[in-house]
């Protein structure tokens, strides 16, 4: 005799990397991006090479819309006018109501006024997960008000309290990227080793990680909790960096072996490729 | 003893493709573009390798006159802010006024309701060509409300007569994509084969295609006919589509080697690399 | 006993170009882009392979903020809604006030009125540069009405002496972008020798020249004479398009090899490659 369970964490998270990413396959999830005007078409190229679809809709009568629809959701905040801001908030409320997960990207928050505000008050339509580098995550939490841009300027490590405060008030999987991605839940960080040094040499391998995020929560909701699917988006970029800086040591040739290797590897090969550890509990 | 005539449209479409793209080449036409965020610059490079020239404007003062001097305008319903729609009106107002050749591509019309309201205001200032797929045919047509965003869920084959009916309607010739080309006009069918399955999954390859639809309208203004200029943009897709295919069996090469192929390949090599069949009459 | 003074010019301008791009790959500066629709992703991805950072913050509030903290400032008028003109206007004033050097890159002035107004306009917040095709120049400083969007109708020498009554006039260097780029200041006029036919068939190489001088500006601010800042950063996009050259004919693969270039080339390289000389005084 069975009730009706959520999902729950796999035992270790690296046993859920391979099925989470089949799952994307599987089911093509249609992803909404609302995302800056720097990375739409990279962004849109990783979903495609990833297995997932994307659409990227502003208007706010449309996004509204399109959010209940979408399999998952991304919001950044990284370079958007006012009307897509307000796109953004009704976007969010709309994928909140009807239960589509969504990621917000917090790009540059902590360093700027309009876009600071913007993030936290989308925090009351509880994200799914949130990712951000530790300047960002920091900044979001309002634990930092420095930050260089997109850049930085904290290590990864000194975010992690606060990612875990941020996800107890928000109930979002949070996750921090860097040399070494962390992901962090009420009960469980996992750190994904992988990537290479040229991957921050390319615009929008940050960018698209978060929309990559949104196709994973969006094709495994119900069958994964949500961490699982947000460590196995890291671990897809970290074997992809890794299979391209096998080929090349340039950024341009970099960025077309990166987007070969998304579409190229296996869910297998991925699980292979990076390191994806538990910390004790 | 001749008087003018209007083009003609060539005895067999297949004729017409290496004309055309010869006189895009020997024109370098400069195609206005009103496009979604996401495809810009592709759309830019792959008019820059085809032999046109792109130019990007949307202010509504400065789109309603460069609508005037532009060889050819794309207008592109895909994600726009509504200033740009607001433009988009305005240019499509001027284009027809000066005789300028435009496309419309109405991007996930059916599906989304502003822009579903916008192509369909559009179709009054009567569009040289409509290219889309075919959900986005039926969207337009208004005998469809489905769609899945920018994926098409239908065949090519079921839009054919709805195509028909736009084009009588209208006056535009309709080309339906898909993994074969369908081109209507009110008195004839066209089929394009060729491309990749690769190229859905490289982003802009549709959208592209609509700008370079225009730079053909706009070389060959006065000499050939729009259904010859459509047809011969869509071989010169399907060809380099091929061609790269030939390269490599992942997405970012094949973005590079489709854009090369999209320079290199002379255009008696692109007729003789697609199959452009025309329906019985 | 020395007192400080400003700058001066390298009494060779070839002698500045390897110490200007060392100073930009130690200084790592973050610069602050507004620029068009088409090519923010490609000035991105320019700007990190040149060892510079990229920002885009196009929010008349934000942008006001931004542009004081930056180590240079982009501002593009190629294709933007008005809220990001608003944006340009604020940013343009406060790296006025703040300091910060600023480049301003008249996207087909001249040849449109909304652009043509705005640029000229922000003539008054002094650019510290401004690079533009002779067109371009010309139109800015109101003597040519024509002009065909992005494409230059006018040969380089003829934009000298505007050139040089328009650095007379703002106290800009002038950077006129052709086939032999012409850097004019008031007392120097500066031809780089470089670059590739390709070239102007790439997106963006334009566009994201008037960043990388943004950023070569931030980089030797103070250290520096601007003119040798303009200069060192068209000697290193001609040598960068010299040695993609050697790797390709074709666009698309010359794009991934122009930024692997862009990376790859050290400073005595670039130096070596290009043909930089000082017109006789």
């Amino acid at each position: 005799m069975t009730t009706p369970t959520l999902p729950t964490v796999t035992p270790r998270s690296a046993d859920a990397v391979a099925p989470v990413l089949a799952a994307v396959r599987a089911a093509t999830p249609l992803v909404h991006c609302m995302t800056n005007t720097v990375v739409p078409e990279v962004t849109a190229n990783v979903l495609l090479a990833s297995g997932a679809a994307p659409a990227m809709i502003d208007l706010p009568e449309e996004a509204a819309i399109f959010a209940t629809v979408a399999s998952g959701l991304l919001v950044n905040v990284g370079n958007g006018l006012s009307e897509q801001h307000e796109g953004m908030r009704r976007a969010a409320a709309a994928a909140q109501e009807a239960g589509t997960p969504w990621v917000l990207d917090p790009v540059a928050v902590g360093a700027l006024p309009v876009r600071t505000q913007l993030a936290r008050d989308l925090l009351t339509n509880r994200p799914t997960a949130i990712r951000g580098n530790a300047s960002e995550i920091l900044g979001l939490a309002g634990t930092n008000a420095g930050g260089r841009g997109v850049d930085s300027t904290h290590e990864v490590d000194a975010a992690i309290e606060t990612a875990r405060d941020l996800a107890a008030e928000t109930g979002a999987v949070v996750a921090i990227s860097g040399p070494v991605d962390v992901i962090v839940s009420t009960d469980r960080v996992t750190r994904v080793t992988g990537g290479d040094p040229l991957m921050p040499l390319v615009i929008g391998t940050g960018c698209a990680l978060g929309a990559t995020v949104a196709a994973a929560l969006g094709a495994t909701r119900g069958t994964h909790a949500p961490h699982d699917a947000v460590v196995a988006a890291h671990a897809l970029f970290g074997a992809s960096g890794l299979a391209a800086a096998e080929e090349t040591s340039n950024p341009g040739s970099f960025r077309t072996a990166w987007l070969d290797a998304l579409h190229a590897l296996t869910p297998d090969e991925v699980a292979a490729l990076v390191t994806v550890e538990d910390d004790p509990a």
